[in-house]
């Protein structure tokens, strides 16, 4: 019998770790740590570092490289392909490593609920049973960081996309918006002067970013702010938060 | 000077908080709990007993009486009116407790920038720097006992309150809608027979309990549960997911 435990570990920052996600660490027989090729080796290096300052029990770690999605073709269709291999993958280290059975957690970015595969990924899985241990999101980072609150009050708030704000603009039903997944800076596509956008790089990491203001004036800035960065760092995971002015 | 630190407790459950919370919370000069009234001791006993786990500096801990929101006119006005007198009584306590400065602490259900009013108390005291420190919220706990993603792949999700579901119906923009401060199951208004809803109540505590299923059906049976629940606990804080099957 298999467990398998998502354990969502904030955005880098040790602190952020829930006391539930470092327990599960603990008690696991296997940590599956990903590596996504030399560009996004900082990524691999914190989650190693997670583990060295918050394991207290002697948990194996193996490491597997992470098969590389499609850019051809329809998104989703390469998405759902990616997804089959990283479940193939994840199966055969559980077949290689846990041959009677026992609990391997894997370490999520945020929190496995919030635009992360790996729920996806462990539905795959035949005859394993699934734990979620819920961990700090890169939009609470966000908000924290920034002083702010999510909502206007009693007001709703729309977690989308870069490509869902890009091909389909603003949507109606709310005057605030998180937008997550997006590498090209969809906010550039608004001409509303009545929006403010508050922005963040790296949060919770030592190289945290933010800036925050009108987008059609900050907006600008935070293009070439982006690109500079992820030129220094060979990677880049940003976040922002949009709201129009009443 | 003062400083207000917001620390994000998440739902109950003392292995919810963030080692960065418990970090807060033992450098705090004071921790400033709220008593809201017989109804609700539960919740003031599981913030006593979140102090007494996890403080190992001694930390003064000063109780005050929440004032009472008006139930009269505007929903809006009567929630100023309460922020101005909470701010005022946090003022009061500051001046008694930290008349040369210091840090001051509170203790926010979920994380302060989601539903929470603690910021906006915060930005009425003249003269106090704010910090957040973000907390699990009684979403992530949905999703996490529920094992479910908030998102479908790649498509937006909407949260927002009863209120709103009630008074405009289902919003375009989304496929997915979480649903929070709703006392009045506003989801009995949706007709539609292909929404499913994901349920919990006490996320993360001793009691928890959730359902899952056809909101048409089971929407019913949540509404009995949720009635008898509240009767035997004097209280109850729930939160749901509604999600269109495609």
């Amino acid at each position: 019998m298999i467990t398998l435990h998502l354990i969502g570990i904030g955005t880098g920052n040790p602190d952020h770790l829930t006391y539930a996600a470092v327990k599960a660490m603990n008690a696991a027989d296997l940590i599956l740590l990903p590596r996504k090729g030399e560009e996004k080796s900082d990524l691999a290096d914190l989650r190693r570092t997670i583990c060295a300052q918050l394991l207290t029990q002697p948990v194996r770690i193996v490491e597997f490289d992470m098969p590389k999605r499609s850019d051809q073709g329809c998104y989703i269709d390469a998405v759902i392909d990616w997804h089959d291999a990283i479940a193939a993958l994840w199966q055969e280290q559980i077949e290689r490593h846990l041959p009677d059975g026992g609990t391997m957690a894997l370490l999520v970015w945020g929190d496995p609920s919030l635009y992360d595969s790996s729920l996806r990924i462990a539905q795959r899985m035949t005859g394993a049973s699934v734990q979620v241990i819920p961990g700090i999101t890169s939009m609470q980072a966000l908000t924290a960081a920034h002083g702010i609150c999510l909502n206007d009050l009693a007001e709703p708030v729309l977690i989308t996309t870069g490509r869902q704000l890009r091909e389909r603009g603003w949507p109606g039903a709310a005057n605030t918006l998180v937008v997550m997944l997006d590498g090209d800076c969809a906010f550039q596509t608004l001409t509303d002067e009545g929006i403010d956008i508050w922005w963040g790089a790296y949060l919770g990491m030592a190289q945290q970013a933010l800036a925050q203001g009108p987008v059609l004036t900050v907006g600008r800035q935070i293009i070439e702010r982006r690109a500079a960065l992820r030129r220094d760092h060979g990677w880049i995971m940003d976040i922002y938060l949009l709201r129009k002015r009443r």
